[in-house]
């Protein structure tokens, strides 16, 4: 079974703390990984977590807040000095052509691997073979994007006593079947795959939500993900200070978790106005029960339906 | 007494580890500090350290290699968010400007204090009334200075027995005569401060000397500094590499140190290939005896000679 894990680099906003390091989110969907957001000291982070930037087939830059994009010239290019070799695929915000040009002309940075630029935008913006990157836009102080993550969808199970029934002789056969193939018994019979498959399988699905103002645009986006990760500064005392700043209280993140019925929600991007978890769930639970509080080099399993 | 002090922040190169960060020293003489250098993670560092960004009056970036600069923006965005008030000296390579505007258009980092910008130069880059910083020119890949603080001359010290001996009544009369006054006593007498004072004492003084080759330059210019800050990337029996990147072994910053007299050698921006301190003292101390291997966070007093 194909593993879909995220770990969380950094969980808080606009500093690093002690305990909370600036936004980014590193997701990985078996051999591949993306990151989104790469603030300062992530590479660090990945080291501290033990997972691998060899993995990263993307990164992806919601806004250009410095907590959210400091850290990419030194991840780029600790990635070149590590032998990374495949070519990054580079999501971020108009202007991003402009901020590698200037690193590389000053030779801050001049990635030694291919890097593909692709500008934020309401689309797909990649499409791995294996899973969907998909834009949409958030409502912040300058232009910001989310980003949804949308594994394919999977084959039908294999019905093994059914195939037996059907005298289909155990080996590259039932490999044919499975990827979608027909195949000729020596009897001169035709098996095609929906005899033996079940319906497909919908695709996993990871959506990262930061900066924003809760936005009905992605509710839509959101809708029914198995894993919503969405700021959430401030606590809803500080409603006003949130709404002046473009950010999400925690009331609010939940508030669009329940409205998208997804599965689960991770908070993040949190406040250090705001160290304690409970009062954080204690605001998030009671509008949407499966919430959980991010921190730094939590790892969260998202498996398949049973 | 003024305290002087020099806190290690990141003594690795390259790429930060997680024994060393990237490059960056802070030194503090009184209540003032300097920040040589600024990579990735020096303000999570400076958290570590205990000391406090806040009263920094300078930073100086000797080139412009990301491991000694990438820390840079959100250095100088987190100081903007904690309050900072100062205008803070900028001193770094030629293009500097053009970094922080893009940086500026694109929102990454509009600090919310003023920046003086100082380009590197062979030239007294600062004067702060206490001490100045001094560029110099060093061989690397690309153009990169080094530098060196010099506490300003300290008044001699006042000789109590002989001011009593020549009936100067203890009070303000004695802070006049420390501050370079001449005073009149009540008998009408003129004491000039020569009298009661003795010799100047020569301030203090730090070089911080990475990236570079070995550098006649650079032995001038450290000429009996309390304490120089070689980068020894390498052991010599990597000469051939160190030659290659730009670099410096071991036994050739010893060689600088004792060359230019200093009083004490620090060792930084240290490889990764070489984990074991015992083995570049071993190398340095034949060469240069009071060599020590500089770590993250380490701490180091600067006293005055007795």
């Amino acid at each position: 079974m194909t593993e879909l894990k995220i770990t969380f680099l950094g969980t808080g906003s606009a500093r690093p703390t002690p305990r909370r390091g600036v936004a980014s989110v590193y997701v990985q969907l078996g051999g591949d990984a993306v990151q989104f957001d790469c603030g300062e000291g992530s590479q660090m982070q990945i080291l501290r977590a033990g997972v691998r930037a060899s993995r990263l087939v993307a990164m992806a830059i919601t806004h250009f807040h410095g907590d959210h994009v400091n850290g990419l010239p030194g991840a780029l290019g600790t990635m070149g000095l590590n032998g990374y070799e495949d070519g990054l695929t580079l999501i971020g915000p108009a202007g991003i052509d402009r901020y590698l040009a200037v690193l590389a002309d000053l030779q801050i940075l001049r990635p030694a691997f291919p890097v593909r630029v692709v500008e934020n935008d309401e689309a797909v913006l990649l499409d791995t073979g294996a899973f969907t990157i998909t834009g949409v836009r958030l409502r912040h102080r300058l232009p910001t994007h989310g980003y949804v993550l949308r594994e394919h969808d999977l084959p039908g199970r294999f019905d093994l006593e059914r195939a037996r029934a059907l005298g289909i002789p155990p080996g590259p056969k039932y490999g044919q079947l499975q990827r979608g193939e027909s195949v000729t018994l020596d009897s001169g019979v035709v098996i095609t795959p929906d005899q033996v498959l079940g319906p497909a399988r919908p695709g996993r699905s990871v959506a990262y939500i930061s900066d924003t103002r809760p936005s009905d645009r992605v509710v839509e986006a959101v809708h029914g993900v198995d894993v919503l990760i969405h700021e959430a500064t401030y606590l809803h005392s500080l409603a006003p200070h949130a709404r002046e700043r473009g950010h999400s209280t925690v009331r609010e993140a939940a508030e669009i978790a329940r409205a998208a019925g997804v599965k689960r929600l991770f908070l993040t991007h949190i406040s250090s106005k705001h160290p304690n978890n409970k009062e954080l769930l204690a605001e998030a639970t009671p509008i949407f029960e499966a919430t959980e509080v991010a921190e730094d080099l939590m790892a969260v399993d998202v498996p398949l339906p049973a």
